[in-house]
């Protein structure tokens, strides 16, 4: 670092980045008016944050450790470019006075889309229909397996907050039943029903849409209740499914198919679905469009400024 | 044959069948109350006419030859088992009293279905997602293109009859903008655009769902217009669309993508499609679901015991 660039950053109030990821969703945007503080280029982070956790004022991450927070005497945001705020120490920024911000709902609409589009190319039989035509098999006349109709089906979704609204909403014009099952009734214009299993078994597609504490919340059983005819989709978290016992459901044929977006462990080894029939497997990018990035990213500029500027920020959380 | 089944068979009024396909339909539901006579198994089919032509009632047909009705001196009812009728010679059954009865609008609900399936799926980009995630890909850590947002489409519907007002219906919920146009102007929830051009060019997904002759009307201009970040969708028919035109275009990178349900000549070759990038194909089943198909047979088999017990004919074309 030359002299001259180092009186241009002198003063400048730090941004702590936690992983280059960050510096790249930034591109620069706030180059000249944040010291990047740069966690993961440091040798001993513990060091780094010892000597200059003091200059921090602002952060932008999905994950926080409660411990970092009293490295850093000065912080007063944590922008968290995304919907889930789970992994940010909500409690101890609240006590300290600093302000969390998310993204707000920017993307259920995405999730939504993307659920939809899984249970469609689920229920129309996509892959396969596909590969009838590609193989050559459609040309020389061999048959293929009828759908069910979209009107036939009925949808199950397991947590109704915002996505699982947001799917219930897309679903509607298709003309099949639906309803929902979460651990807390309330006003919607679908029926509860009583239990998960009550609605793994009255469901043709139970879709997966709940946030939070979850795992393991499909088991074996709940996926025996879907059963052979049925079909589970997950834009939640893989955590959620018992994901050993969806793959020996779906190859003993317990389990007519499945359509994730998410998994056990991510990225999912492609030797675990190579012998699973039945599977749309799609590499978590339900939440992801091009229109959401850029959504986020600029929630995320526009809060960090304010901690500069002043200003409101939005989608604070509390 | 035996005397005793000859008895039996004595004097019932003839159905016609041009093909083993109607007879499989039937499944046998009506051999009971109609001599089913059989033209694909006559080595002389107008030798049979002209024996067994009077004894003719019905018919169960998607398709038949003017010329035909004349050799039917007492046809009373032509049963389409589908929603077009543009292959039966309607006027001329008319003059002759002849009624026509389709299946009415039973099949534009699972059209409109799979014009959203192969749309989210193209848009979403399944194939590619689910190709990244079997290879490898993803667990190798490489990148895969993001895809735009739906309601950052502009869904343009070429035809906004039973199945375009369907599929718009679905589309509304996922927060895109929807236009369509067709020759005639007509109230719609939806904007007309004032040329097929016009809608090209401002739509991201050009949704093919006319009717009737509309042979070559997306020729290689309209799907230039579409362009290099656009789609187009078609569930009508093969024809409608200039397919060599098409496969250049998406050969070239000209035509973003395309996901077809129907072709030029059918069953397609596969070989055709071996090297055309960005294509889902399916071997046109839009229209047909169990569901469908159920009442499609029972609303025929309705329909040609009117013949016999009187009473009024449903969805009859006139």
């Amino acid at each position: 670092m030359t002299d001259g660039s180092k009186n241009e950053t002198a003063g400048k109030p730090g941004l702590l980045l936690m992983s280059s990821n960050w510096e790249s969703f930034l591109d620069g945007a706030l180059d000249d008016r944040f010291e990047i503080v740069r966690l993961w280029q440091a040798e001993d982070s513990q060091e780094l944050l010892a000597e200059r956790g003091h200059e921090i004022v602002a952060t932008l991450t999905t994950r926080m450790d409660a411990s970092l927070l009293d490295k850093l005497a000065n912080l007063r945001l944590i922008a968290v470019p995304g919907a889930g705020y789970e992994n940010v120490p909500v409690e101890a920024a609240r006590k300290r006075g600093i302000t969390i911000a998310n993204a707000g709902d920017t993307h259920s609409a995405d999730v939504a889309d993307h659920a939809v589009a899984l249970t469609l190319s689920a229920i129309h039989h996509l892959p396969d229909m596909q590969a009838h035509v590609s193989s050559g098999a459609w040309r020389a006349g061999r048959s293929i397996g009828r759908r069910h109709a979209m009107s036939a089906q009925r949808f199950g979704i397991v947590g109704l907050g915002n996505i699982g609204t947001a799917i219930a909403n897309r679903l509607d014009a298709f003309g099949g039943e639906i309803a929902w099952w979460g651990p807390r009734d309330k006003p919607a214009s679908w029926p509860r029903r009583e239990s998960l299993a009550d609605l793994a078994r009255w469901s043709t597609v139970l879709i997966v849409a709940t946030r939070g504490d979850t795992d393991g919340l499909i088991d074996a059983d709940v996926i025996d209740a879907v059963g052979s005819q049925g079909t589970i989709v997950n834009i939640a978290r893989g955590s959620v499914i018992d994901e050993d016992a969806l793959i020996a459901a779906l190859t003993a044929g317990r389990l007519g198919g499945a359509a994730l977006d998410v998994f056990a462990e991510e990225p999912t080894p492609s030797d675990r679905w190579r012998d699973v029939p039945n599977v749309i497997l799609t590499p978590h990018v339900a939440g992801v469009s091009d229109e959401s990035m850029t959504h986020l990213r600029e929630a995320a500029i526009r809060n960090l400024s304010t901690v500069l500027d002043g200003g409101a920020v939005v989608n604070e959380i509390g």
